[in-house]
């Protein structure tokens, strides 16, 4: 089904509404349907005109690549609208097919009826992602440079945008190819020892063999580990805050929002019962959970283990516990390491927050800091209501974000499909060394490794199925 | 205000939503402006690769018109999108400007980050209609002709959407135009007497002079009543459905929705407080007054003087008394002539229905016909329930409105604007008759005829003003 590429296929490409709209028609037929219902006008530049006219007269099938030509859509003898018609020949197109887009007025009864001229003209609807799919299977992209196309269509931030616009334009397929090709070389090598069987042979040394796969491997697994990151850029970064009332949750969270650096976003909480505010701060979405329950529910410190608190930590990536200034070292202290002690091993970032400081006294706060148990990094002074040390919290929630990125490296998966993908492979390789160590016959290892360099090849989209490319393209819209 | 074209504007184009959008430059610095955020790639078709080499080393100000370039929109370093740039050069362009449409991936982050760049390097941000009203100063269009622009945008049906096709295409200032020049040969004649005014010279025939405006004046006059049938295509033909209860107004309703020509429309209801099912025939929208009301309100048809009845036949203009064949014909001439009464010199058009001829013996029926007081033409006999006779008043609506056609002519107004202009000057040239009949002197006729001239010249633009365009464009919407 997803190989059909017999079929010239047409969408709207674009929303509703506007001014203009525009249909993409792409195929081997493309040419020949468009220009059974388009009438192109020799109106052009002075210099381009005789050349349009040749144009004219020959129908699509002689325009050049790259051309636009205005004319008019013709439903027998009635005009249906004023058109530019853009010409784009194979393979020098999105599709790598001959296609053609046709700007027409937006109105919905101009683009019914020009769909419908084009359907009745031999063109057939558009599945979802139909024109990327088609990209993908001429070559034109990789699977993950597809995937990455929706990505870059729904982001909503300057972060999840950037990783987006990597992977679609290749530098993410580019470094999985480099590992791939490693992992090839050493199944090469291991195979044609194989091939040799009898004669016991080692053409690759064992021990230089084992330090690159496990070279490979640390990569493999950073890149892996590197999804919680590029999840969290993708989706936003859910952001707990917790502690007793009238600790000051809601003084804060509209602190963080009137900061210069923060964008209100007015994306609608995704989770199910959840209100959540969310805020944009330096193009990286932060959810702040749950924040109006937050309000109204009597989740006393003390109390921590009331369902609420704990559901809320299990949701949220980072925790912030806020605290008084005035409750002094101790109880803090306690609240804190309860906390530390839930969230210890599960990869979430907790931090403290002191807020009233302007509460306290001159002399207290400076003793205060030395007798609390945290890092000095992890805990932040703060006065919510006077505005101090806010950009300080800023910084830090920006900064864990950020340390995601350099800590690993360059590379951030952001794509589920393709977590997946390195989990396995990354499994195939732990296999492999651990033949290794045993000395295990090559063909096991050999099997291992490939297993492993198939997963690498599912994610750029080397080793497909129908399956596979189903899922993917099938969440895509129209016309994409 | 309105003349200001030194700004070069930016706007999108396109809706909210899909794959792609386009987002439109035009003015005298849109190259300059364009060029310094977006890098051309010349990975363009080989017969055009050398080409397209030298216009990526000349920037977008060497570019031919009508051509396309691939490339990336650059902010500082980053890069925003893989885009595509549609060249068009002055005066070969939609606004008469240079002007350049960047398309780009419908990310909304996306098009807030290309306006954004844009404006930073000196566009402003367009007004409503602004692209299009730059095209009828640049005199790429006139008024009447940018006006039908959003009415193409805004067409629902087939009939609406040719109306405003034509008048986009300019045969409506066509005929305006031909029509004040016949008017302004007149005034110039009349003029040259005035300037022979002691000689007393007379270089037109009045009585010839006099049949002539006769004739141009019932022209104009048949161009202002064709407002009554043009408004009613582009806004919807409001229809009434007056009668008794259970006499089956809804099932008449839901035999029209089912018939093969009507389309139900899934425009929801224009009018406050009414509720109404809108119907597509033939290309023409019926809307259905208060049809909800109907099934709950007991306007009992010996009531009709009830409030009810009496609004839905004043937003009428075509009212269907729905009576029973079994009512008798007495009855049912003694209902029609009360609806008559009230509708007469109203221009509204009043229909017979006489429903559930099922139920009637097939003797009684044949004996019924003769005895309405009622134009054969005007009176259709169905059943609702069986479906028979649901074709003739399917042909007698749509018929209705097509009359308004070639009654009068081609020509259909469906501007208000253009109707108030053309009383004006029917207005006008009533007081030219009646000083030729007077015979006044030339220059008072003069002013009158002026004063005509000048109403048609506001239809096309040649006259105008600041306030008449601020009217016009203020209700486009953005990017057109």
């Amino acid at each position: 089904m997803y190989q059909d590429t017999n079929r010239t296929i047409v969408a709207p490409a674009t929303g509703s509404g506007g001014a203009i709209a525009m249909i993409r028609v792409s195929g081997k037929d493309a040419f020949e349907i468009v220009g059974k219902i388009f009438k192109a006008k020799a109106e052009v530049e002075d210099n381009a005109k005789a050349e349009a006219e040749v144009e004219v007269e020959g129908g699509l099938g002689r325009v050049q690549g790259f051309r636009i030509l205005y004319g008019e859509i013709i439903d027998s003898r009635e005009i249906v609208d004023d058109v530019l018609v853009s010409v784009f020949r194979a393979p020098n197109s999105y599709t790598g097919e001959d296609q053609v887009e046709i700007s027409c007025h937006a109105s919905p009864y101009i683009q019914n009826k020009i769909l419908q001229l084009l359907t009745e003209n031999g063109a057939s609807p558009a599945r979802p992602g139909e024109f990327t799919q088609r990209a993908f299977l001429n070559g034109k992209m990789d699977l993950s440079q597809a995937e990455a196309v929706a990505d870059v269509i729904n982001s909503e931030t300057e972060a999840s945008h950037r990783l987006a616009m990597q992977q679609m334009r290749g530098s993410y397929s580019k470094e999985i190819n480099e590992l791939r090709d490693k992992m090839l070389h050493f199944a090469s090598m291991i195979e044609l020892e194989l091939d040799f069987g009898e004669e016991d042979v080692e053409f690759a040394d064992r021990e230089e063999m084992r330090s690159m796969v496990k070279e490979i491997k640390s990569y493999t697994d950073s890149l892996r580990d590197s999804f919680k990151y590029g999840n969290a850029i993708k989706k936003g970064v859910p952001v707990a805050i917790v502690g007793k009332p009238n600790v000051g949750k809601s003084t804060l969270l509209n602190a963080l929002l009137k900061d210069d650096k923060a964008i209100v976003s007015e994306i609608p909480g995704t989770t199910r019962d959840v209100i959540e505010d969310t805020i944009i701060i330096d193009g990286i979405l932060f959810r702040f959970i749950d924040t109006a329950g937050i309000h109204e529910t009597a989740d006393v410190i003390e109390n921590l283990g009331i369902r609420k608190t704990y559901q809320k930590i299990e949701q949220a990536d980072i925790v912030l516990l806020l605290a008084e200034a005035s409750d002094g070292a101790a109880a803090i202290n306690k609240s804190f390491s309860e906390i530390r002690n839930q969230v210890s091993d599960t990869g979430k970032k907790l931090m403290l927050v002191i807020n009233k400081t302007d509460l306290l006294d001159k002399t207290a706060l400076p003793a205060l800091r030395p007798s609390l148990e945290c890092h000095e990094k992890d805990c932040i002074m703060l006065s919510a209501t006077e505005g101090s040390g806010i950009n300080d919290l800023i910084l830090s929630l920006t900064g864990i974000i950020k340390a995601g990125y350099s800590s690993s490296q360059e590379l951030i998966v952001t794509n589920l499909r393709h977590y997946e993908a390195l989990k396995e492979c990354s499994h195939g390789l732990d296999r492999v060394l651990n033949g290794l160590e045993e000395e295990l016959p090559e063909d096991l290892i050999a099997v291992d490794l490939r297993q492993a360099i198939h997963y690498l090849g599912e994610i750029t989209g080397e080793i497909s199925t129908d399956e596979i490319l189903g899922n993917i393209f099938k969440n895509f819209c129209i016309g994409k």
